[in-house]
């Protein structure tokens, strides 16, 4: 045991995992570093082929003294209860991810947390926002996701749903959001909703380069880059607006905690590049009371989040 | 020392002082519950005169083990200084009010917060959210305050600023804050701007009850109740801008956090009473999930909180 893993506090190895809906991401971490990897697809069998494919990685990595797993949907409860996980198939229950996972791998030290929670962590520890107590990450992908440690402890919240900033509001009455709701952050900055009204005002007789070059395919963060990038009028307007949506939340969310430090990850940031988060760093600033020392800056540690929180959480809680 | 103050932690006896713009008020403070009172207005010789008018009522209640004072203003650092307080004369620089308590009254155990924050604690341990390890505080006033109380913690931030719901974005571009920013919630829902718009639309020939109520004279909460029970389409309308306003901040902190209860307070939520609480309450929920358990309450402590909170801030730090 534990040649694969990592030297964690103590001596211990610990293996992080990243459980997406469409793979499975392990690495030994040690101290914030990632060391051994390896992947596969996720299984669709579900909950109980997931935990036996991360057990047989976790053996493939040559075990660990803990275990940590970052998972889609809201983690209930110490032992790691996963709810309300959509992208997952048969995960419509209540899962004990947890006890699947002590049970699989014999390990009794696992830790399961939100998939963006611990990528806030990692984030926080070992990554953009190493030596700030505080921090609000914000992912910009598929949807708009976000994390908070404050005081240096990852916040979960009263039933594990901390964070949720793509679903505050921006525009009371304002565009219907994917979750029912209206006027959310996530209706005009996640990649999906601007897909949707992008073809929307395509079909409406705006015509856009986005449907031009997306086709019937999805509407990817590059399509969004190279429309932007020859001024298409249509991509201008809703980055437009995703920038101000993502600027009005953040900076409600900045007065509200009081903090000094935003850090901007996923997919979409990552595309659009730096340029993208220094004009929002500049749209939250305006937003602010004059003298406000705040910071915005990319994520640093881009797909290796999500093992790398996930072995901090087994470090900090295992 | 110590017979007019209260029996806090370890024997020990606090006297919490509320610092408000035009009197102090000074109370022994034990396990939550308000003992011997005293008062006096605020005297305007600058921070001096403060120190030393609350030293005099320290020793008018006989003296105390620790000491804990709200002041308006951000506080800054563990030794209590004061920046920002634009309610008291001649405390534009930064004031070591700390320190100067320390000096005037010989006491070592001196802690100094923001009145607002103070009043928070104050509602979580002994008052509305008792036995609720996270709480949100909205005050509804002159302005808009707030403060959080997070895993048993008071949140105080990066710079002493946590909790200005008030300063939160809820129509970008809309109404002009007293702050100079556009859209923020106290620009709908603090008591001094929605007079400023009463007055407005008054004179620009939307004739309400509430400028005839009030004349030259300050439009008070009773004022706005008044009017309201009149059904004067002005006061109607600002109130449902407020309603929505606090609502649309209030649930975004929610799903920020993860928040199961929210206290409202203030004059202004005392005065229009339990009935304007349940209005909020009923347009949060709208704006949150399904399945939320999410509770909007009145304060409990009512002009208490302000010397209560003050005495637990220097029972858990002093």
């Amino acid at each position: 045991m534990g040649s694969g893993g990592s030297r964690g506090g103590g001596g211990l190895t610990t293996i992080g995992v990243d459980l997406g809906g469409t793979k499975i991401q392990a690495a030994g971490v040690d101290d914030g570093g990632v060391g051994a990897q390896r992947k596969r697809p996720t299984p669709d069998g579900g909950p109980e082929a997931v935990a036996g494919a991360i057990a047989a990685l976790v053996e493939e990595l040559g075990g660990a003294d803990r275990l940590g797993v970052g998972t889609p949907g809201q983690v209930a409860g110490d032992r790691g209860v996963v709810v309300g996980s959509p992208n997952l198939a048969g995960w419509e229950r209540p899962v004990p991810l947890g006890d699947l996972l002590r049970a699989g791998t014999g390990l009794e030290r696992v830790a399961v947390g939100n998939d963006v929670n611990v990528a806030t962590l990692a984030e926080q520890v070992a990554g953009a926002g190493r030596g700030h107590p505080d921090l609000l990450c914000v992912f910009l992908g598929t949807g708009v996701g976000g994390g908070l440690v404050l005081d240096g402890t990852l916040r979960t919240g009263a039933r594990g749903l901390t964070g949720e900033i793509g679903h505050t509001t921006v525009h009371p009455g304002g565009r219907r959001c994917g979750c029912g709701l209206d006027g959310h952050t996530e209706a005009y900055a996640g990649r999906v909703a601007m897909e949707a009204e992008a073809r929307r005002r395509h079909a409406a007789g705006e015509p856009t380069a986005l449907v031009e070059l997306a086709g019937d395919r999805k509407m990817k963060s590059g399509v969004f880059a190279k429309a932007l990038a020859a001024a298409d009028p249509v991509a201008t307007s809703l980055l437009d607006e995703a920038v101000e949506a993502v600027s009005v939340a953040v900076a409600s969310a900045v007065m509200l905690l009081d903090l000094d430090l935003v850090v901007l990850g996923g997919g979409v940031a990552e595309k659009l590049g730096p340029a993208f988060v220094d004009r929002i760093a500049d749209a939250v600033r305006d937003r602010l009371f004059a003298g406000s020392s705040l910071e915005v800056v990319p994520a640093a540690l881009g797909d290796h989040a999500g093992v790398v929180g996930a072995a901090l959480l087994a470090d900090t809680t295992g």
